[in-house]
Parts: C-alpha cells; structure tokens; sequence
C-alpha cells in the first residue's frame, strides 16, 4: 500500500472575515446557503479573495476535485492500493476510505465536501468514506509513517516518472501540491526525501498524479 | 501530429422538448439563464431526463470537460503536437485552436460552452480558439484522414498503453467516447481501423486519454 498526499490544497471554507463581502454574500445567496458554509472559490469570490494572505494557494477547489478524480478512478485505488489523503493549506486533512468515489460533477463535489466540513464524518453502510480532521502535514506524515517520501518540483533532480517509480516501494509516500502556482512551503519540503523533476518543467499536478501513479500501477501489475 | 476524438459527448443544450420540465426551469432561473441556452445536465435535470432517448449518451457535460482537461494540460498538447475535437453525441463538432486552455473551474467551463452554442465560434486576438459545427463523425474522419484509428472497448484485442502507443505514427486519429457508459455506436466503431481493449477491463475515458497520451508523448519526446 502507498498513500499520495495531495498536500496545501486550496480547499476551505469561506474565513470570517470575508462573510460579509458582497462577492461571497451574493454567491451565497445564489446557492441559498449561508457565507460560512460554502467553499472559498476563486472564480466566483475574485474581489474578496484579492490581497489576502497566501493567495496563491487558496481557493481553488475545482484543483482539489481535479486531482482527486485523477486518484480514485484508476486501478491501483479500486484495488486499494492506494492511500489518500487531502491536506488543506489550513492543516486539516480529509481521509478516505476504502472506494470512495467522489462525484465528477463539481457542484455534487461541492454539495459533499460542504457536508463533511459540517459534519466531520460520513458514513455509508456502516463504512467511513470521508473523514475531516485538524491534523498538520507533519502530523499525518507521523501517522503514516513512510519508508520514502516523494515529491516533485522543478528543484528536484531530474528524472522520469518510470525511473521514479521503479524506486517506490510498499510504504512509500508521494506528495503533490492542491494549489495552483508556486512550491511547496518549507515545512512540507523538509519532509520528502526524494524530490525529483521531470524534464526540467512544471507540470500542473493533476498530470503528475496521473502519471506517477500509472507507471507505479505498472511495476506491480505487470 | 495525432488526432484526439472525444466521440458521441454527453454534451448538448437543452433540447426544446425539455425546456418547460419544473428541474430545467428551476434550475435555469438559478443561472438567471434561458432553459434552452444552459447545457442540459443529468446532476440537475435528472428527472427530466429519466426516459429520454440514448438517455445513458447525454447530458454529463462534467464528464467532458474532465477529458478535455486530460488531453489539454499535458506537454504533447502544449507543443503542438495533438489535435482535438470534441463530437457530441447529437451530431456537433468543437474544433480546438492551437494551445487553447479551458476554465478548470466547471461554471467557467460551462459559460465558455453555452456561449459557444451561441456565437458558433470564439476568437481571441485574430485567432480561433474554438469552433463549432454541424458535423458527424463521418465527416469528421473525412476531414482529419487519419492513417490509423485507434479505438478502446472490451470488445477489443488485449493489449497494453504501451504496445499500443507503439503502433501510432503521425497522422493517426485516437477516439474515446464522452459519455458515461455503453459503447460506441456501430457508425463509429466502423471506422476504427485498431480496436484494443486494456487488461480486460472497462476504464473511464479520461484515465485511457490520460494514459495513452502520455505512453505516445514518451514516444516522440523521448
């Protein structure tokens, strides 16, 4: 079993302190939920979410569910052979259970991942399939406690997803980045052990994700 | 340069017949849209949908954007080096410029879409980005020639990504179908002159666009 992180993801609720902005108040409106209960979206909460802190990695769920897809519709998570965990850019973490399919249409990702901000759980047939938690990269790091870590970004040693997956071994972690521009923050960094590079590009991570995991699906299955 | 053919998409407008259904109407109030110029959706407009003809072909516009993303994010397409089209399952064909980028966001994509529909064709700067026509398949396979069309089924001869990516040379044409399930219409799988099938399996169509891309792309860039 390996796990993939999709790490500072650009998922979270709308802050406090951007409820009141008439970009968000509308939004809410539109969707007759309250300002606090739906996610923070950069292409509808633009002018709110202008100039605030770390920008560049929030707001962008559309991201999130892209990867996320990327992971659970292949053959090495349908054969739970894959962990995966969203950590967002406010530390907390979405676990996943075994088979978990999250809906391709967005505002039904939207719908369920709303509902689990709000509940915490959620279950199906006695099942857990979506868990949120407070818990901080370092933390689930702890938890998972990997033989390897993975990661990729344009300061790694150059390599190819078939050469880096021939080195993933059982244990092995992968991390990529939820957000849309820019590295990874240093206290992730610290923690990957292997950090690679692919033809000296920056690759959108959803491509990543795709492609590692395949190769990686090629060394077991084959 | 390949081809890249999204066929028979669940990707269409509202059609008149549904237009006054109360989950269309409601659901086009929201959007503040006409019914008959928002994209018909099975995630809103199931119920109107329930029983309509080649109901399982239709109205998963999510499901082709998410495809669309696959074969437009990745370096094969960024260098020019792939052509795509996307032909829906009502008888329409979008013609992509080159480097074309389509909102990851879904109510971005779907306002690119519905405004398509109207206009017939979208430019920026003296250059087209996106064209729709009517057109079949047909006529498309006319217009492209392909040496070679590769097709995807159970129903095909058991390969691999690999070997397959092996046997496409330039000028040859790849199809995947934009709808959820079944198969392709005889008037398509006619045309596939290289019908395979993956371990067996039945795999989503992004997970086949995104993997047999990329075997092709090591191909030639490597």
């Amino acid at each position: 079993m390996i796990s993939l992180i999709i790490s500072e993801s650009a998922l979270e609720l709308v802050p406090f302190e951007l409820e009141d902005h008439p970009s968000v108040v509308s939004h809410a409106r539109k969707l007759g939920k309250y300002p606090s209960d739906i996610l923070l979206d950069n292409s509808w909460h633009f002018a709110a979410m202008k100039g605030i802190k770390n920008e560049i990695k929030r707001g962008r769920p559309d991201l999130v569910h892209f990867s996320i897809l990327e992971a659970t519709t292949i053959p090495l998570y349908l054969q739970n052979k894959l962990n995966l965990f969203v950590h967002t850019v406010d530390d907390k973490v979405i676990h996943f259970g075994k088979n978990v399919h999250l809906p391709k249409s967005y505002h039904r990702f939207e719908g369920v991942i709303e509902k689990l901000y709000q509940e915490k759980k959620i279950m199906a047939k006695n099942e857990l399939l979506l868990e949120i938690k407070d818990q901080t990269f370092s933390e689930l790091i702890d938890e998972i406690n990997p033989s390897k870590i993975f990661g990729f970004s344009t300061e790694g040693q150059l390599s190819s997803y078939e050469k880096i997956a021939a080195q993933i071994s059982d244990n092995s972690c992968i991390i990529i980045g939820g957000f849309q521009k820019g590295h990874f923050s240093g206290s992730i960094q610290n923690k990957i052990t292997n950090l690679y590079s692919i033809g000296n590009e920056s690759f959108e991570s959803h491509v990543i994700a795709s492609r590692i995991l395949y190769e990686y699906e090629k060394t077991i299955f084959m």
